[in-house]
């Protein structure tokens, strides 16, 4: 059984800009091949799938990203979905809820696949930065925000529940992929036209911190506003 | 490495009472030798040393526990512990202090055992409760206090980051057993008159959840007071 989430970093360490590569994406895909994430210096808006990582710039560039590509945050798994439901004319609001409702468990780590044709699909990427590192808050002002009709791709989500919130998003954390690479990132909102509803659910989360970086283990979180800020720059 | 710790069900489910065991002990051990936990019910405080399960009850009386023992909280890891220092004559707060600021690890999970001759100890444990279960904060009303003085002992404890609080208890939560079972349970103080403190960090947290039971998958901790009550029940 694949029930295992795989979380390098957590969300409270992007909050003060602690924003350092502290694995590579080979070896984040050694702990599966579905995944969401973002790049040192918050490099993008990665979306993995069957093992192919992708990344969307800041520029709404798709590339592909080598293995010796770093990251500070980032989620994997092997990926084991099961049908749920198809969605016809759903906004995110109701997708979600339908997701809620249809999965009942919010008290455990799931992932959701949506794929087929979406009605519309915003997105925003964030552009590399470097050191010194901006704060989340300051990062995400300086985002650029994508927006398509009528696109065919998926979309990755990863659930979290809420007393993890600061280790991860409490909710759904959504990035997206179009089939053509003529749009991703981090989902903003969506209408779904057509889609097949996938999940996955996790026993376990395996969650991965960087002790390596002098930076992290030193770092004083307590003047941090972690819950609040992740809430305003990750929703 | 032995760096990860193995955590089974959330500090949060404990608050409002879901204190069904879902896991045995026998599961539980095939995660490490070394740990701390509680039964099922909050069936008393568990000391696991070297292996082997110790349970101390609310009557004070501490019993080896069978492998078919459940559980819904506790940790583990496989010990490998490294010399960090030696203390004489330190209380409980001063002892903390010195461990934190040699390990200087506050963002990650790590395990600290300290071993030899303690002035005092005074622990806690809680008598197994009946359904319907009590919430946290009623059952650590009703525990039994025990104390003593020139005991020779072992205290685990584990020290899990802030941004955890809820999953875990942020800071240190550690359980005592005297070396010839005369006490034992959740240390509330303690004094080392001479004792040798290891340490061992992990850079993993890997948290299983018991998503078997439906009672925790569908509770709804958004009425609970989760943070609080974990400081005021488990400090």
């Amino acid at each position: 059984m694949n029930s295992t989430l795989y979380q390098h970093g957590t969300l409270a360490l992007l909050v003060p800009g602690l924003l350092k590569g502290t694995i590579t994406m080979g070896e984040l895909l050694s702990h599966g091949n579905t995944g969401i994430g973002t790049g040192e210096g918050l490099d993008g808006e990665l979306v993995i799938l069957d093992g192919t990582p992708y990344k969307v710039g800041g520029d709404g560039q798709i590339v592909q990203v080598p293995a010796t590509f770093t990251m500070p945050f980032a989620n994997i798994h092997q990926a084991d979905y099961q049908t749920l439901t198809s969605l016809t004319n759903s906004n995110s609001a109701a997708t979600y809820q339908t997701v809620s409702e249809q999965v009942q468990s919010p008290n455990t780590f799931y992932s959701v696949q949506i794929k087929g044709l979406f009605q519309a699909v915003k997105t925003r990427a964030v552009n590399k930065a470097s050191r010194p590192y901006p704060t989340l808050v300051q990062a995400s002002q300086a985002q650029s925000v994508f927006q398509q009709e009528q696109v065919a791709g998926t979309l990755v989500s990863y659930y979290s529940p809420e007393v993890f919130h600061g280790a991860a998003v409490a909710g759904f954390h959504s990035h997206f992929l179009a089939d053509d690479l003529s749009i991703g990132g981090h989902v903003l909102d969506f209408t779904v036209e057509q889609a097949a509803v996938t999940v996955q659910i996790f026993d376990t989360l395996q969650q991965h911190l960087p002790v390596g970086d002098i930076d992290y283990m030193q770092h004083d979180f307590s003047a941090d506003n972690v819950a609040q800020d992740i809430s305003t720059a990750e929703q």
